[in-house]
């Protein structure tokens, strides 16, 4: 019900409030007290013809000037509205797919019909907070079945937009279930399978929790901020791009779950994969290779674990009209020597440009990735297919190709240096037993990485090596020192990042 | 971690959050700098030796002062600081009872110590509202056994306030699971049987979506903001009392509970009897009843419902030392004639006082749950206990009884008047065959109710009456025009409150 006065104008509060959509009103705002309305109440707002629900805050009277109605970032953006534009305020009207939620959590099984009506709910913005976090919450723990997380999967598709390559019948993707710093194989194997004439088309997310993603890697080495046209007319010069995916709407209700689901620590099968590929099926894909690192401080934890997401990730996406294939690799230990974008940038451009200092595992994991996409691609075996690949790093192909994508994307940028540099140093001698990867993630992150791409670290020493006390362990860089006073602080914290076996 | 640059001072943002604590960081503030600190991160908050977790909302640096962090009420309340006040700040500590949270999500049982760790964690504020929905999805749907219910119900207990009643084993309380509009008959059932002996210290909430609690109707007639102190007086000189119970911190995460329950529309049968239970044992009562009103528009819809209800409230309340007997009552029409606090608090005065125009539906009720309580305290059978309790209000003992615990908790007020009247008519003529109870109290919300104590609604018909067009079905009562116009516009929207079958 809309009445005369439930118009209110915009007034911009400046708040992030993330994705949730928030509306402050005034406690003696005449809307207010006619509808009702109190603290977490759901608000309908409408303006120019778009329309959304978002979460009252209630305010002083100090806050917000008298006929204004107060909106945070997330919500002004959905609505696109500015500051004075005039809104009309109602009652939240009732979001039908909750009762198919309510079901599930009666436990009701979903049918693909109603996740469709879920996802473009969420999609829209329609579901609080709490909401999305009882969806996910009576998903996850093994309570969708395969038909069910087949449905999640194209839902998510199907709420967004979905890319098309004219001209080829296959294209090809790869992904990492992360957790592993420094495993920055993307932009090698993209250059490499592309370079023999596989479409890659690839985009990619920036960090989330870690101390880069491989938009933010790329960013340090060209520009990744390309619009549809721009990307179709890279691919179509080079047969493959190197683009953050941000800017693109595929599987829009991904980000959305994903906040939530970490947020509450919940990593369901079923949502992860479906995550994944959603992506994926989204971006036009058909061929995928998936890295699963296993290890104690990477994301799965066993190999077991590591089986069951394998054959679900295969199995879904055989459903969605997918190949995939998931390699199961060591996670133990970070891989190359730099973490951060710019030091992780460096690392590429090493094994491209086949230096000797260049790290051998970051080369051996593309090699072996790029092996089992162009096995995928001609099915002449993985050993063929890796020998093509080291062929094809080898000969320079792979750095040519690479600088023709970053050229067709605006040109290969110099890598930066870090304004200060700290060396951490071994307390102990022996033995590097393992490296607590999780927390050597966070002092890149507390150094600065990714907001600022020269930040991070650059190691000296990795699992299995020798040490003598006062030997370099990493290179701390940061952009100020606060930040690296703040990580050097952190890392003498707590329990060690590295184990270093003392010699008896 | 604290470093120096951790401190920061409090800006009192006025904004209400409800019971969710938010603290406003600026985007370009040291420590959300240093500390890797973005939108919706948990936030941990130290104060003169209190701390707490809050989520972060990120701000413009036009909002806040340098050098300071705003905080929500909820957060100014809990900390206990005021405005300029040094808070430090760091990294949320992590929670230990969310992975018993995620034990469950993943299928296992909570024992009573995982429970006891949860529920403290919620009361102490340290669960964000989507890992409090987590824990409520996950326990919602019949997913909590019988043992399971126990141990929360005790934990709901165990982390509040306990109340003793010393010189008496017996203490006698009363509960209805709502829903249905006007049915006030706490402040009748305590007169009569406290009239006899029985000792009934009743502390009541106020309404949280209905148009009044028992609390907000007795504002109308006596004082109800009562101290612990001041309600053992008064119980010690009239056996009973009618306050608030808000300020009681009973079971105080049943408050934290109950509002997201809310917020996803769910009402696990586990939850309810657990947050229904654990006040009333907190309370330190040892007999209650419960009356379970059941009909299309009330909170419980059909028999069987009611039944498995019944059957769970005294199973749980047996495991926790109390007798609980379940009453299960027609729950199709609204309970006497007036709805909101003045108007329910009339009613209650004419049946006290035996007026002849008293709502004889009200007073059955009253009769009926007070028959039940004198046969739970005496074992004479319930017939033996009605006819005591109708005695009691025929030779005005009960009045008498109401009269000196209201003199006790301050002096009997003088029943205000709503300043605006409105009589909405009959649009046809026939018999009325059901009133759509929902819709019901949300006229009397729409035109003030409770938050002004006059406003509401006073019914002319009921169900099974016969009107012709033109007659009266109720009169509106507000305070302001707005509310009046507001309340009656939605009264002539959608499917019609009052269901007239015509006449042929």
């Amino acid at each position: 019900m809309t009445t005369s006065a439930s118009k209110l104008r915009v007034f911009r509060m400046g708040i992030d409030t993330h994705q949730e959509l928030v509306i402050y009103m005034r406690h003696d705002c005449d809307v207010c007290l006619s509808e009702g309305f109190v603290a977490s109440s759901r608000v309908g707002i409408s303006a120019l013809g778009r329309s959304t629900i978002a979460t009252l805050n209630v305010t002083s009277d100090r806050l917000i000037p008298e006929g204004y109605a107060g909106l945070s970032d997330s919500a002004m953006e959905r609505l696109g509205v500015s500051h004075s534009d005039l809104i009309s305020i109602h009652h939240a009207p009732y979001v039908e797919s909750l009762s198919l939620v309510r079901r599930k959590v009666f436990g009701h099984r979903l049918d693909p019909g109603d996740m469709v009506r879920i996802v473009s709910d969420i999609s829209a913005h329609n579901y609080s907070d709490v909401e999305i976090a009882c969806f996910l919450s009576v998903c996850a723990g093994g309570r969708l079945d395969f038909d069910e997380i087949v449905a999640l999967t194209r839902a998510m598709v199907d709420c967004g937009e979905q890319l098309e390559w004219p001209g080829t019948d296959r294209v090809f993707d790869k992904h990492c279930v992360g957790g592993l710093p420094g495993n920055r194989t993307t932009p090698l194997v993209v250059s490499i399978v592309s370079s023999a004439g596989l479409v890659m088309p690839k985009t990619s997310s920036r960090a989330i929790t870690s101390p880069a993603g491989t938009a933010d890697t790329m960013e340090a080495l060209t520009n990744v901020r390309l619009g549809l046209n721009e990307i179709r007319r890279v691919v179509r010069e080079t047969g493959a791009c190197l683009a953050w995916g941000g800017a693109m709407n595929l599987s829009p209700a991904d980000d959305l779950l994903i906040r939530i689901e970490r947020a509450l620590d919940l990593d369901g099968d079923g949502q992860l994969v479906a995550s994944v590929l959603s992506k994926k099926v989204a971006a036009g894909s058909t061929h995928a290779v998936i890295d699963i690192p296993v290890g104690d401080t990477a994301k799965v934890r066993t190999l077991a674990d590591a089986e069951r997401l394998s054959s679900l990730f295969q199995n879904v996406g055989a459903a969605c009209g997918m190949h995939v294939r998931c390699i199961v690799t060591d996670g133990k230990k970070p891989v190359g020597a730099g973490i951060g974008p710019t030091e992780e940038a460096r690392d590429i451009l090493a094994v491209l440009q086949g230096e000797s200092g260049a790290p051998g595992d970051l080369r051996a994991r593309a090699v072996l990735l790029a092996g089992h996409l162009f096995d995928l691609a001609d099915g002449l075996g993985v050993d063929a297919g890796m020998n093509k690949a080291d062929r094809l790093l080898q000969d320079g192909s792979a750095w040519e190709q690479f600088r023709r994508i970053t050229m067709a994307q605006g040109g290969l940028k110099t890598l930066g240096q870090a304004r200060f540099r700290h060396t951490v140093r071994a307390s102990d001698s022996g033995e590097v037993q393992s490296i607590d990867n999780r927390r050597l993630a966070r002092v890149a992150k507390l150094a600065g990485a990714p907001a600022s791409l020269t930040a991070g670290l650059r190691l000296h020493v990795n699992v299995g090596d020798t040490v003598t006390a006062g030997q370099p362990l990493y290179e701390l860089l940061s952009d100020s020192p606060g930040q690296r006073d703040y990580a050097l602080a952190f890392s003498q914290m707590g329990s060690p990042i590295f184990n270093i076996q003392k010699e008896p």
